[in-house]
């Protein structure tokens, strides 16, 4: 009997990697737990801003989720985080009578308690706060320069607009203005107004504040009309570093070990939604990714790796920490994977120049869920400093037009994401994690 | 003066295909005006089922937009449509108690006024209907075969479901049974009552109904409890044939006027939403594409011309309609486009098999709207008989992940849409016409 059994199971063929990746497919479709995730965490924990409570608890919580479906290596990898607050009442007044819709950037001083009251002078670009002068001394400067709509990938619109909410401080305080209002930086047309980091230099600390589009181009059109006065208060505080943590747990491969293939994204979020697209996506992408694996009892050769980096937003020393704890530890890293982009419906893998022609042979594995191709460019924040351990880098790029409306703002909530987009991706970080495991070598 | 202005032009270069599609890039993406147009018709007009006053008044509506934007030939083509009435407080109540979330499918005989009431006996498919014999006898037939969530396409669950609702009755009726329920055709998990259109054969017309999801649930778990009986009301009604019409308007083509290139979408929608991404989204898109070619002062050497079709949603007259007119005015047909598949964010244009090869050499002038690329399938309900006539088909391919959370309920409404993504589809309509217009010989 029992040499029957062994001859059985000698005879039955291996399984096909298109009959895994159909187990994957199936059973994430039907389960769709990627969401079931996402909506815990967002109702449970909800904003997880570096060194707050919520971050906190986002940590254990990841750590209980991973232990609970038998990953192994469930640990923190610690670090000390960037700790800001936003505070409560932060508001601002134009005209002493009108309300405008703000928020404090991410890491903005505050005003004085009673505010800054000051008149508003607008500019398109930091060039022109520079050159301001004069004319910018005691004033409050408002950066207006919009997403340019004619982008058909709204990132590239962002990208062209986000050096005003970073470095409108630092310019605006050369010419010796006393705060700053930046455009929310967005193609949606509501009053959200979206928070986001901003830096400073060595120059004066002037407060910073997103507006929302329509009080922008309410303030927009008061200036135009003759002089403009804006009151801001804002109740921020830039607090002492915090302790915090990534989090990870693993599949450990059955033939290389030692060749780990991460999958991520990035536990922190901004304070104002419930960080359901930017990044509670991400992680739950992955940490469903590792229990599809899991569950449908399939043994990677290498091993399969879930982080969940902390402080991506507003410091990224989760993933310096996790760089020093990969270095330190001599571990290969063989692949890192991230998805920063939002829990929409995927569209392409970003992928390391030097390994797209040969990846392009996978496409046909994941046309199903989206992924039409590979494209150049697989660094997104947290995985890309892992190319200094040998990494081969992917980032998952799904469709891209809803982004902006949410990101950063109160409308990055669990009702804007649907189930089966969400899960489709966690299905493609999956299936590309195990071809990486079960094929890796054609990469080579 | 003037010899140098004659000079002049004949050196200045003619602008490139890229240029010209960089222009309706830029005009559609700025002024997003089939989001607005789309807005419009469904806040002023709302539903639009054909027969009913809604679908004639969005008749002259397109007329007059049409003619606004300079269109010529602007012109009804008329058909007589089913006439098909919900009428008010239809119910259905389970157990004398539970209230169940129901409508009628369209095309649906009434309920005697005072209702039925009768067992209810619950079955996956119709063969297992038309077997009940005695045991569906004076029964309601509750269909309650679920979408696959396993399918990565959401048209194909749909299609591997929706014979039980256009088919369910015929199979029920062949039992003796007095009525039919069937689970909406939906992989969303709210209780929201998806209509459509079902037939009857020669039998019994008996009243058939759609049911929420959670009220099929709900149903369901009651029947395996014991004998559970449903009392349904139905007020609807068909009524005679009703007159309609499609509406067309074009841009003479200035070198091959009598090649037609049609693009459009159906104007008529059920009566529960308003039709926002089924149809009015494809009409709009249409209308948007002629309206920035127009505005943008293009000529095109083939006649472009938008068809607003009637009557797709449950009986498919305009499209007959439209193709008499087209073989009686022996008008040569170059191509046919449709969009009715929601406005979300394009993914590729499905095409006539034998044009699948030569149309690929265009697939760079359409990537940064979203077409990844040209699939063979052209053919959707409305364009389709116009292969008759010679054209070569194409059907617009968006995103189709969220499409049945909306499709025949009340919430296909104007707040599911998204106005890059439903102007990216009008863009690509757009582009897609203009190479057909301006390249169509590459086709031959």
């Amino acid at each position: 009997m029992l040499t029957l059994l062994v001859v059985l199971s000698t005879l039955s063929p291996q399984p096909s990697i298109e009959s895994e990746i159909k187990s994957i497919q199936d059973k994430g479709l039907t389960e769709l737990g990627a969401f079931t995730m996402l909506d815990e965490l967002t109702a449970k924990i909800g904003p997880r801003l570096s060194g707050s409570p919520g971050a906190a608890k986002a940590v254990t919580w990841v750590e209980d989720k991973l232990k609970k479906m038998g990953a192994t290596n469930v640990s923190q990898v610690p670090c000390m985080v960037p700790h800001w607050t936003r505070g409560r009442g932060e508001n601002a007044v134009m005209d002493n009578h009108w309300k405008l819709s703000i928020c404090a950037l991410g890491g903005s001083e505050p005003t004085p308690n009673s505010g800054i009251e000051a008149e508003v002078v607008e500019v398109k670009s930091l060039k022109e706060a520079e050159e301001l002068g004069d004319r910018g001394k005691g004033k409050i400067v408002f950066f207006n320069r919009p997403f340019d709509p004619t982008q058909a990938h709204t990132f590239a619109a962002y990208g062209g607009a986000v050096d005003q909410r970073g470095g409108g401080a630092i310019a605006a305080a050369k010419s010796g203005a006393v705060a700053v209002l930046v455009r929310s930086m967005t193609l949606a047309t509501d009053d959200a107004p979206h928070t986001g980091a901003m830096r400073y230099g060595n120059g004066p600390r002037i407060p910073a504040a997103a507006l929302g589009i329509q009080s922008a181009e309410k303030l927009s059109a008061s200036i135009k009309r003759g002089r403009t006065k804006v009151r801001l208060v804002l109740n921020c505080k830039n607090l002492p570093d915090a302790p915090s943590a990534n989090v990870l747990g693993e599949i450990k491969g059955s033939e290389l070990p030692d060749e780990v293939i991460v999958m991520g994204g990035h536990l922190d979020s901004w304070d104002l939604g419930s960080g359901a697209h930017d990044d509670g996506a991400g992680v739950t992408q992955a940490m469903e990714a590792l229990r599809l694996i899991k569950e449908l009892g399939l043994k990677p050769k290498r091993t399969i790796r879930v982080v969940a980096w902390m402080n991506e937003e507003n410091g990224l020393r989760g993933a310096t920490s996790y760089l020093e704890y990969a270095t330190k530890a001599k571990e290969k890293h063989f692949a890192a994977m991230e998805s920063d982009s939002g829990g929409f419906m995927p569209r392409s893998f970003g992928v390391s120049e030097d390994k797209l022609e040969k990846v392009r042979a996978w496409e046909p594995y994941l046309k199903n869920f989206g992924i039409e191709r590979f494209d150049a460019g697989g660094a997104d924040a947290d995985n890309g400093p892992l190319k200094a351990v040998g990494a081969i880098l992917f980032a998952l790029k799904p469709e891209n037009q809803r982004y902006f409306d949410y990101h950063h703002s109160r409308n990055d909530t669990m009702d804007k994401v649907n189930p089966r987009e969400l899960e489709m991706g966690a299905i493609s970080m999956c299936v590309l994690a195990w071809l990486l495991s079960e094929k890796g070598d054609d990469l080579k």
